[in-house]
């Protein structure tokens, strides 16, 4: 997608070095980093300089990739085997960032020479990111047949925008293609406390693209559904569960219920490396607890233009901040992946994850009533 | 209530002045403000350095009496007038500010001497306030019984403390009650954005009276009530419509949906000048919209102790900005007043309006037996 008419992607390999947009500083500054070792992109990583469940999976690909390339040629195995578990101990809850990781280290051809292991590690790692942007394309594509000829009104939640993958995103592809094919579509950000993700980077990537929208505290969601104002929420994932159960950012869970009370459609968009066949259920999604400072400070722009934290919560006051919740599948309209459209359960995921061809484009079509 | 161990209300008169503790600085810095007109106290109102529905009410009672003893006497009742004007013009949601307007001007004595109708005015200004302190005290005695022996976690939202009435408060009162009783009382304090009452001002009362609490992002309600670790909710009003539709600060409503949907019950504590028997339902309370700049910025202290203004949402961003939300009365589990605790609807608000002495127990028990 586009930063002041330039493309870009949110992640990238440039020689040895994984370039990445730190969103820690979006929408406040524009900058690129340059990470020289597995070591600083797994940091990178866990201090959610890159954030989002396709970017840490297409970063921690190329980190792998990093990995292989330093591995010295008598412990190679025995290297990646430590990088991998550096990787998967940075941020537990995001599906794809564990998919990565294996599929690099499945991937490298047993008793080939290091050359050989090293370009492919490269390969695999540049696989995943071009197929991230591919499948945020495709769900662009089926996706926007959910927004009507006339004017959509969507709600969605923290950012599952081009910025959480390598490119397109997965809630937001829908509504950028739309856009793109001329349909009038506005868009309820939520603000997304604590780290404040909609009203920062969503809000950012829909001003980038001439989408229009409005920031919302996250109080407001049951007022604007109450009074009629959305037509349909859409929000990502960071793993779904075999039965459908979908963990995603905090108050993901409340938007469902809210939704529902409200008969509007709920929608989750993810591709299929988000779903873990392993986890049976969203009881199994482990959840991230951060520290209380995210919820207790506040960090943005001074009158100044300068960077400052400001406390946000009385002296000496206590916080629990959990960064995910679960939302049971059965809050879910339909589940939009780059296969299609689904009613999420154990059947239909089963369904999604045998080979694309096999994908039935009815299943698609019905749950595409209400559009 | 105490600060730093000094008793304290939240609005006062001294002589000819309205003294206020200013709801702008705190928790960061406790300030008295000194308003020496009318016009002075009708801006502490409209830009919040006093707010919540019964500070407000106080206030505006006491700024009547500022008005009379500034009326000329050969326009006093003209005078009265455009100073109810005014006040009505400042807040357009609270119930109790209008109540305290047309209480004044209600009672002021026809044709007595210009100094007997001052000295009247004073008087009923300095009655409202006594009796909200004393409504809020009898709030917190009933409704100490929803409180276990045992330990009870209670999730609030806003701020229905003591700074939001005279004194005791509404939802808080019964909260301070039980712990002075000794149960074992912890709360779950909603940090309430955009102006995040619940992380300032709520937090800063409870820390002063040495009750446990824990603030939690506004996104992270429906998680914790499902994970089991919500006993009831209990929240304050700022208008109740004779059918027992209650406004109160945005997000109010989602909590009540979330409350229903984990059936934990859900509980809104208010004294009865805030119910007003003109407004049919909950459609036909005005709700207050404020500028976006409260959603788009924030205010604290930054690292160096100066208050800093600091942007949290992407350059140029849109919002919305709605003060107040509707909950239908059957959300509610019950309505805890200074009459009792009623299943809200049509007839219960009726019977509560009447004589205090007609409030029946029996209904009070009835609604307490979750506890």
């Amino acid at each position: 997608m586009r930063v002041n008419g330039v493309a870009y992607r949110t992640v990238w390999m440039d020689g040895g070095a994984v370039k990445l947009i730190d969103q820690r500083l979006l929408p406040f500054r524009f900058k690129v980093v340059s990470l020289r070792t597995h070591q600083e992109t797994a940091e990178a990583i866990r201090a959610m300089t890159v954030r989002g469940a396709g970017a840490i999976g297409v970063a921690a690909g190329y980190a792998m990739a990093q990995a292989a390339r330093h591995a010295p040629a008598r412990a190679f195995d025995r290297a990646m085997a430590e990088a991998a578990e550096l990787l998967r101990g940075t941020r537990p809850t995001a599906r794809n960032l564990f998919y990565s990781v294996e599929r690099v280290l499945a991937g490298l051809p047993v008793g080939a020479p290091v050359a050989a292991r090293r370009a492919r590690a490269a390969a695999i790692a540049q696989a995943i990111a071009d197929e991230d942007a591919a499948r945020g394309r495709r769900i662009g594509a089926l996706g926007q047949q959910l927004f009507r000829r006339g004017r959509s009104r969507v709600m969605t939640h923290c950012n599952a925008g081009w910025l959480a993958f390598a490119d397109w995103g997965s809630a937001l592809a829908p509504v950028y293609e739309a856009h793109h094919r001329g349909k009038r579509v506005s868009v309820w950000v939520m603000e997304t406390r604590p780290r404040g993700q909609g009203a920062r980077l969503t809000a950012w990537e829909l001003g980038q693209e001439g989408v229009p929208y409005t920031v919302l505290a996250d109080t407001a969601a049951g007022h604007v559904m109450r009074q009629g104002l959305v037509d349909f929420v859409i929000v990502g994932a960071d793993r779904i569960a075999a039965n459908g159960d979908v963990a995603n950012k905090i108050g993901t869970y409340a938007l469902a219920v809210l939704a529902r009370a409200h008969r509007i459609p709920f929608y989750v968009a993810a591709p299929t490396t988000t779903i873990d066949l392993a986890c049976p259920t969203g009881a199994e999604i482990p959840i991230e607890e951060r520290g209380p400072d995210e919820v207790l400070r506040v960090s943005g722009p001074a009158d100044d233009g300068r960077l400052a934290h400001v406390r946000v919560a009385a002296d000496g006051a206590a916080a629990r901040n959990w960064a995910f919740d679960v939302t049971p599948a059965a809050y879910l309209t339909g589940l939009l992946t780059e296969r299609g459209l689904v009613a999420p359960g154990p059947r239909t995921i089963r369904a999604l994850m045998r080979a694309p061809g096999r994908a039935r484009p009815g299943a698609v079509r019905r749950a595409l009533v209400h559009a």
